[in-house]
Parts: C-alpha cells; sequence; structure tokens
C-alpha cells in the first residue's frame, strides 16, 4: 500500500441553508478543495451521506456530484454508514489511493436536513439505530444517548455538570470557528438549566440539525511532495470497525467498543499512543458521548471522561485539545460531512493554518468519527508535514 | 494490485419475500456465500443497497449486516449507486483485496422492496433520477427508458418486436433459474399486448419489484489457491464510470456512455475484446435497456442491439448469450443486490456449475450493472479458472 497524502481541503459555512440545495452545498466543499490542492484533475471521487432519501428525495449520489462538478465520466461512490458516512467516504478515497486505484481523489461528505421538518429528520436519524428493536418502539437519539449517559453516571460518578462542561468547552472552541453553525459561548448553567430533551441530556447536550458538506483531495504522498500548493499532511493511520447496532446486545452500555477496537488499530499503524496526540476531533453528538469517546480513545481513563472534561485537560491552552473545531456540538452535525469536516481541522491544525483556535505546534492529530450508538467507528492519524 | 479470485457465491430464492425481514434476506445469502468459499473467517464486508431509508427505514447497513452475521466488529460499510449499488460493492471489495488492506471479503447486495406499496416503491426508485429536474416533475422509469427507446426506434428503426424479443429470451433463460422471481415463458405477443406502462413499454418489457440478496466472497488469487474448495475465478477487470444523471443533459440520448467507457476500460484491463466473451450478464431492467447495452459494449453495433437480440445471437445457444440467469426482467430486480447476483451467475458459469442454463465451454464472462438510466456504471470481467 502506497503512502498517502491530504492536500487539499474545504467546507462551506454551515447553519440552516435553506436558500442552498442539496448538490450546491457540496460543490461549495468540493471546489474549495480542489483549488486549495491546486490539482487540474480529479480521478475518483467518494461522497458521504447518511440518508439522501430521506432527507431529500435524492440518492445516486456518487454519479450526481461528479456530474455536478462537470466531472463525469470519473467514477462517483456514495457511503454510507450514518453518521460515520463522512468518516467512512475518507477512508474509502485512503484506499482508492493508497492501492494504486486511482492518484487524485476527492473525499467529502454532505448532508441536507432542513428541507423536511423536525419529526421527519428525527425519523430519518432513527433509521441509524435498529430499525426493528429501537426505533420501531420510538427511541430516538436523545434517547438512546440518554440512557448511555445514565449507566455511566451510575456506575462512575459522572456528573450533569462534567457533561455539561463538555458544551462549554466546545462552544468556547467553536466561536473561533468561522464556518461553525453557532459561534455563541453558553455557560454551565444555561446548559443545566435549557429545555430538557431526554433527561439528563437538555438541548445544549445535543448536536443541532445542520446543512452542511466538507471535502479533502487526497494523493500518493510521492505524488504530493510534487504538488506542494500546501505542505502535504500524511495519513499515518485508517481505522475502521463495528459493535451491536442496538444498545441492548452491548455487554456494557457505557463503553465503545467500536470505537475502542478502530483506536487500538490505528495507535498500531501510526506507531503512536494517545499520550503523543496534539489534538483529536471527536463525535461529539451529545455531550456524553465525548466524554465515552475520550475513554475509549484512551485519552481519558475508563469512567474518567466527565473529570477530563471538568478539568479543562481538553480545552484549547489544556495537555489534549479535543475537538479545537467546536466539534459537532458547536460547528453543526450534517451527519454525513462531519466526519470530513473532523479532517479539514485536523489538516487546518497541522498545517498551522487554524487562526485563534491554532493548537500550539501541533504534529498528531486523530480523527474519531462514529455511526448510531457506536455500531460503528472510523478512526484516522494525521501527521503534520 | 493483488490478484483477486472470487471463492464462493450465494443467493436466496428472490420474490416477494414478505415472510422474511431486509436482514433476514441478506443473511441467507451471505451464509450461503460463506460455506460455499469455504473460509472461516471474514475480515470486512461491503453491502450495496440502494435506499434502506425509503424501503425500510432502515440505514446504517454496514453496521446492522456484520453484527446479524455475527461478524462485529469488522469492518462493514454499505455503498449506494441506485441500481448499481450492488456491483459497485462488489467493486469496493474487489479494491480492498487488491490494495492489501483486507484479505477475505464478502460482497454483497440486498433490497427489500415489498414492505411499501406500489406508489412508494416507484417514488423511492424516482431518487435514483435526478430530483430538481426529472422525479420532482413526475417522471418514473418507465417514463425515462420508454424515452430512450423512442428515441432508439426513431433513430435505428428498432421496432417494438426486437423489443419484446429480449423479454422472451430472458424468461426463457430465467425459466431455467431455480432462484428466479418468474419462472414462466412469455410469448411474444403476450409483452406486445400486455397493460401499457409507458409507451413503448407495455409491463413485460418492465423487471419487477423484488425483494433478495445476493453475496460473494473475494481473497487474493494465491490464497485462493490454497483454499480451493471450489475452482476460483479470477477477477480480471474492474471498472466504474459515470454519465449526467438526468437525461436532457446527454448528447445522446440513445447512447450510453458510461456503459462504453467502464467497458473499455474493462477490456483493457483483461487485455480481451467483446468477441472473446462466452457470455454477459447486464442490466435489463427494461428491455431497451439490454439492446443498449449490448451496442455500448461492443457485442451490437450501434443501433443495431434490437436486431440482434431478434436473431438470437443473444440467447442461449447462441454466438454469445447475454443473461444466461433470466436477467433482472425474469430473476427480478432487488435494485442493490443484482450486481451480485450478476457475479454469481458469472461464477456458476465459469465453474461450470449453471445447470440447464450452462453456456458450453464458458471461458471468460462480463457484468454489467447500471444505476438510473445510465448515470453510473460498473462493468467486471471474470476468467475461468
Amino acid at each position: 500500500m502506497r503512502d498517502v497524502a491530504v492536500v487539499g481541503v474545504g467546507m462551506n459555512r454551515w447553519g440552516e441553508l435553506w436558500e442552498k440545495s442539496h448538490r450546491r452545498i457540496w460543490v461549495e466543499a468540493a471546489l474549495e478543495a480542489i483549488a486549495d490542492a491546486g490539482v487540474d484533475r480529479v480521478d475518483a471521487m467518494y461522497v458521504g451521506c447518511m440518508s439522501g432519501g430521506l432527507f431529500t428525495g435524492q440518492e445516486h449520489l456518487g454519479a450526481m456530484l461528479a456530474d455536478q462538478l462537470g466531472m463525469g465520466p470519473i467514477p462517483g461512490t456514495r457511503v454510507e454508514s450514518a453518521c460515520a458516512s463522512g468518516g467512512l467516504a475518507f477512508r474509502q478515497a485512503y484506499l482508492a489511493v493508497a492501492s494504486g486505484a486511482h492518484d487524485v481523489v476527492l473525499a467529502s461528505g454532505v448532508e441536507k436536513m432542513t428541507d423536511v421538518d423536525g419529526a421527519a429528520a428525527t425519523y430519518a436519524l432513527s433509521t441509524a439505530a435498529d430499525q426493528e428493536y429501537e426505533s420501531f418502539h420510538g427511541l430516538t437519539f436523545p434517547g438512546l444517548y440518554a440512557m448511555m449517559a445514565r449507566v455511566h453516571m451510575a456506575r462512575y460518578g459522572t456528573t450533569d455538570r462534567q457533561l455539561a462542561a463538555v458544551a462549554v468547552k466546545n462552544h468556547r472552541h467553536g466561536k473561533q470557528n468561522p464556518l461553525a453553525q453557532y459561534r455563541d459561548e453558553v455557560t454551565l448553567d444555561q446548559v443545566l438549566g435549557a429545555t430538557m430533551v431526554a433527561d439528563p441530556l437538555t438541548v445544549l447536550h445535543c448536536s443541532p440539525i445542520t446543512d452542511g458538506a466538507a471535502a479533502a483531495v487526497l494523493v500518493p504522498l510521492d505524488m504530493a511532495k510534487r504538488l506542494s500548493a500546501k505542505p502535504p499532511v500524511r495519513v499515518a493511520a485508517s481505522a475502521h470497525a463495528t459493535d451491536t447496532l442496538a444498545l441492548h446486545d452491548r455487554a456494557d452500555l457505557a463503553w465503545l467498543a467500536s470505537t475502542a477496537r478502530a483506536a487500538e488499530a490505528a495507535y498500531g499503524q501510526a506507531k503512536i499512543g494517545p499520550g503523543d496526540l496534539s489534538f483529536a476531533e471527536v463525535h461529539d453528538c451529545f455531550t456524553i458521548a465525548e466524554v465515552m469517546v475520550t475513554e475509549a480513545l484512551g485519552i481519558a481513563d475508563r469512567g474518567k471522561g466527565g473529570g477530563l472534561a471538568e478539568s479543562g485537560y481538553t480545552a484549547l491552552g489544556g495537555k489534549l485539545p479535543v475537538n479545537p473545531s467546536g466539534g459537532l456540538k458547536s460547528k453543526g452535525h450534517p451527519v454525513g460531512a462531519t466526519g470530513v469536516a473532523q479532517v479539514r481541522e485536523a489538516v487546518l491544525q497541522l498545517r498551522g493554518e487554524a487562526g485563534p483556535r491554532q493548537v500550539k505546534d501541533a504534529k498528531w492529530g486523530l480523527t474519531q468519527n462514529m455511526g448510531g450508538t457506536g455500531a460503528s467507528t472510523v478512526v484516522h492519524i494525521f501527521k503534520r508535514p
């Protein structure tokens, strides 16, 4: 397998983009990534999207987006793994370059979630859970994560304030991200006192419904050195693992086994451990998710993720900043795009282009993108040029 | 890139499987492929499915199916390219093995289409067309292919009887396939006199709505020689190309450019031409599709596909049998599964296991799987052990 580098990234301003279509949002991000890479061609493209069918009445996105970019007849492949669709599209693009099948590959993700009403969006999102055993019975994602939070609290003593600290931190980070959906700080009291969605998760514990897209251009590392419009960021590891789809089948509701498994494989490929990371972009769809992810990644000890978040260790300026971009919580969560936006943040950080949210002297960055309640996880590790 | 072989295939009886769930159908085909291969492990799996969301309210299929097979935490990836989803899942599995990323990979496809009513199924299928410019205005797939047929008839003199000959042939073939949805022969007069769907296409020019799944196990050719439960069939070529999503953007409505492009690449990889093929399994979602596909593959001269079908050249016993399995027309068309079922037929034929529909002395087989009105095409070429 060939070494692979990311040479370009793009993303549009995320939010409720009622004036822009699904395809338009994607094209904006794709063109920016191509311009950033300085390439004059794309040989193949991958797009992550969770539910083009339920959100916009449009499937067949690989072909559509190659066409919209004016790049047909290049192969265009749509990949889906619920909220990990973007990370998985990036991984397939990585494999396409690493294998030698293609040289210049566009990885991308997109979701247009606000063309349907809230109930329809909640239904569409519920298709990431087990339709026969969870969603059919009325379970929604806030409900599922609330159960995970309750187990974590009961077993480890995790507190409401610790969970809320994740939201406070990520909104503080997101304030520095001009493309984030919500660039507003929130206080602990605001998070704790907000409208309850699924106890213990208030609405400010939850990531929002978002329209948005992100894209990245991957090439073989050898070619990257010749291109060099921007310094190439090396993909040091790529891993993907699954877990049971339904929460009730898990051995431990308070442990993200797919994340732990993918992280273990990724650390092995990169030959580093969590202590070597300069920062991590992780899947904080709910505050409890970030707490559990930091544990599964080995950033926090098991059961200690809440305390770590509260301590400032994972804040910008702390020992290992988590979600310097603002995370899903503040940046927004267009489900198919999230995994690729994490890659964009990692690339900006490792190039030293992250502006006011720059992690000092960043050398190694990790991205973790997760589907459903952790039934699938994709982890990538990136290295500074 | 490593040489890759198919060592196992599986498929269940296709039809209106109201008593079986989406996941159950898939597991049946997957287990059969694994048993046929004689492998004791699967390292990764790919599943093609067009619209789990609209047909069954279930996305996140990569994780779900790995889980249902009891194979989590292996990576499970869902791939979508409308009716070419299965072929594209097979191609991603091929790339995963060829690249060295994984050794034993399960490629699969599934669609459960009969849990919704006809109008909902028609809507779900319309998401393969251009939502903004075609389906929004009421165009359905029979309507789109009828327009392509009318252009072909006007330009080349293709007749209703020539198109109907495709249906007659494929039903005759499918009668010999115990897993086909419709094992009934039809006459020219029955096809011509059936209920009109979209002039000139009667209902017997159209493939049906089907529940079904298919699966295949791929390994490196070197490993295949050591396994040898069944003789390994080599993947001699894999190619994927796109075209405009909307029909009105095409330079020529009577020409399938994505198929021509993918075929050209595949013939180049396999170092053969259409004259070397022993048989082809192609995407006859409508009779006109098979006519146009045989032209784009170089089996028929441009404009002569109708005459070729009528002549018997593409029938079992003819010079180059097309769709010995019965094709989509008779075997059924569970959209995400079709491309993998084509691979199964190719493997059975090249092993000499196709029974009464066996193509004599089959050496090279081609599969062509297409999304929408040809906005995406995946072509594979297989070689006898």
